[in-house]
């Protein structure tokens, strides 16, 4: 059957609508993207958003018509991906629409409440679409102890579970993270722990020595030499040694990391990047090669997916494992989280849960959402 | 099956929550109301509830908190009304819940949506009860184009239309207004409309006598006697001879139109009270006359009904109808828009309508409130 799924992010930039095929439920779903569109806010939406996002400018009224006016908005941008599609809205069997959020405390301070609020009215979005709408998925991980957060790791396991592959999803930010996904995983088998550096020794080599953000399609990289004694070195960070489930940040390999390397070694800067993407490479596959059996696919995302040394690197530090991009899986980055709603709405319908314990600290699978039946 | 309907007003007094047992949809619903509570709001609820509802004083961290702080206290209302009952709230069906008016937008001033905003989350009240719970039942109605209000007309036209007798709700506040219920009426048969003055004229008498806010249990007209020419002259007002749909308020029976008669006549005051009464009595049979069949129930309802000088005098004015108070009918007037939510509720889970647009002004009958389930 047709679903859209809705997502407006918290970068204010607009509405992500994806018209999707789904069918079956839970580890049966299968879920093809027919058509991707961004509705761009106006500036008029966006300030009038950042408005009712600060306590000082808030107020009833605002929060009362803002939740009226984004159903209209989010509503509009259903009928646009199924007019770009050449479908009428009616086709569709639901739509999923996470919200616009407002406000997040899944710690509250004193005298509040743990909460989340997610705006964009269900009912005005039935009533422009004609369609059922599946909405509010984060206020019942909470109720049930759960953080709200994150939403997507159901739609990662239904989209990346594999029979034939156990696979391991890396994604590489400014941190590396990973989550694991064995061959015909049960939700419960999932984890993810962050690996070390993703980007962030890179980019800060990058800012120091070109006054580049990032190494632009690991160019510097690629020119430069591994200097193995100090890459031998820099793996005997005792992060590495940890098991997880671990996580880290800016503390350990932030701007001061970087400093003090700069101040220990004296390499060519090409070879700083060279050695620094392999840091990140040899770390990333050192940490997942535990829960990686021969024939793992690590499929990567994330900005480090757009760095070809880097992904050279991994694969060749990884003969047994098959290294991808989610593009080259046929996926898309920046739809993944209007898809994922997709899969969260369709076992909402179903009646069954979608949010992932292991991942929100919630005290039991539950069923996320509530359903605005159109007719 | 056996539900609770949650009703927490304007007045902030506290949550009403009514434990029906209720089988049937639409005009086959059956009701039984088992077990009815209000669950007083503290202090400081209250005060945290005023602060919310005003502009100056909102935000949207209070908004978003007082949601799921407000879900906390729906949810423990239910719990108590089942305790008092002697049941487990995992024998509910369902719950419906109102939520708290936090703001209501039928009509929308320049660049805000027209809007409605109750709060007790949903998700909340879910995880507190193990039930299934619908909510948020006045945002279709105002997404098709009604105001959202009022709310509890196909209630009443569930709970007192009758295949036996023709009914007619006559609320006595201070005006009169009838709905009229056919027998075996359909929905789009019900109209309501304003009969004149209600309590309005004989209250201000009152005051203007005895200095008391209203003639309690009818005793000063009981010790009156009627002034025939003057009631003659009063039924002459030309509001009675306008036909239906018509509505009225202080403008043409409030202070000023008092003082008016008793320049022009002067009764003793007793007198005085005894024809207010009398004109409250005809002018109301008098108007739903035309729309009372022989055997006609007319059902009384408001501060009215505990006037049985008032009663009377209705009784002898409609020798073909039967005058009767909703506790004679086996009702309980403060438990009506708790039972309300029910009906309401039952009618969303079996993907029906109950929204009155006769009523409502929206531009057709849609399915109100969302469904969060619990399994």
């Amino acid at each position: 059957m047709l679903a859209v799924g809705l997502m407006s992010g918290t970068s204010l930039d607009g509405v992500d609508a994806a018209l999707v095929e789904i069918s079956g439920v839970s580890e049966n779903t299968t879920v093809t993207l027919k058509k991707f569109i961004t509705v761009p806010f106006t500036a008029a939406q966006k300030a009038r958003i950042q408005k009712e996002l600060a306590n000082a400018t808030s107020s009833v009224e605002g929060l009362c018509s803002l939740d009226f006016a984004l159903g209209e908005a989010f509503g509009r941008a259903v009928l646009a991906v199924c007019r770009e599609a050449g479908i009428a809205s009616t086709a569709l069997a639901f739509v999923a629409s996470h919200g616009q959020t407002l406000y997040h405390l899944p710690v509250a301070p004193a005298g509040e409440a743990r909460s989340t609020m997610q705006l964009g009215n269900a009912a005005v979005i039935t009533e422009i679409t004609h369609t059922t709408v599946v909405s509010d998925f984060r206020s019942r991980d909470l109720a049930a102890g759960g953080q709200g957060a994150p939403i997507v790791p159901y739609s990662e396991y239904v989209l990346y579970r594999s029979a034939a592959h156990p696979r391991i999803l890396q994604n590489i930010g400014g941190i590396g993270n990973a989550t694991v996904i064995k061959q015909n995983a049960r939700l419960e088998d999932l984890f993810a722990f962050d690996t070390g550096p993703g980007n962030m020794v890179i980019d800060e080599l990058c800012r120091h020595f070109f006054h580049e953000e990032y190494d632009a399609g690991g160019k510097h990289a690629a020119a430069g030499h591994v200097n193995q004694a100090v890459l031998h070195a820099l793996l005997k960070h005792p992060y590495f040694a940890k098991q997880p489930p671990k996580t880290t940040g800016r503390e350990l390999f932030g701007k001061q990391y970087t400093a003090s390397l700069l101040k220990q070694y004296a390499l060519a800067p090409n070879d700083w990047l060279a050695t620094a993407t392999a840091l990140t490479a040899q770390s990333i596959i050192a940490a997942v090669r535990p829960f990686a059996p021969a024939g793992t696919q690590l499929i990567v995302g994330g900005g480090g997916s757009y760095n070809p040394t880097l992904l050279k690197m991994m694969q060749a530090a990884a003969p047994t494992m098959e290294v991808l991009t989610q593009e080259e899986l046929g996926m898309r980055s920046d739809a993944k989280e209007a898809i994922a709603m997709t899969i969260l709405g369709n076992q909402t319908l179903h009646h069954l849960p979608s949010n992932v314990p292991s991942a929100t600290g919630a005290s039991r699978p539950v069923i996320l959402g509530s359903v605005t039946y159109y007719d």
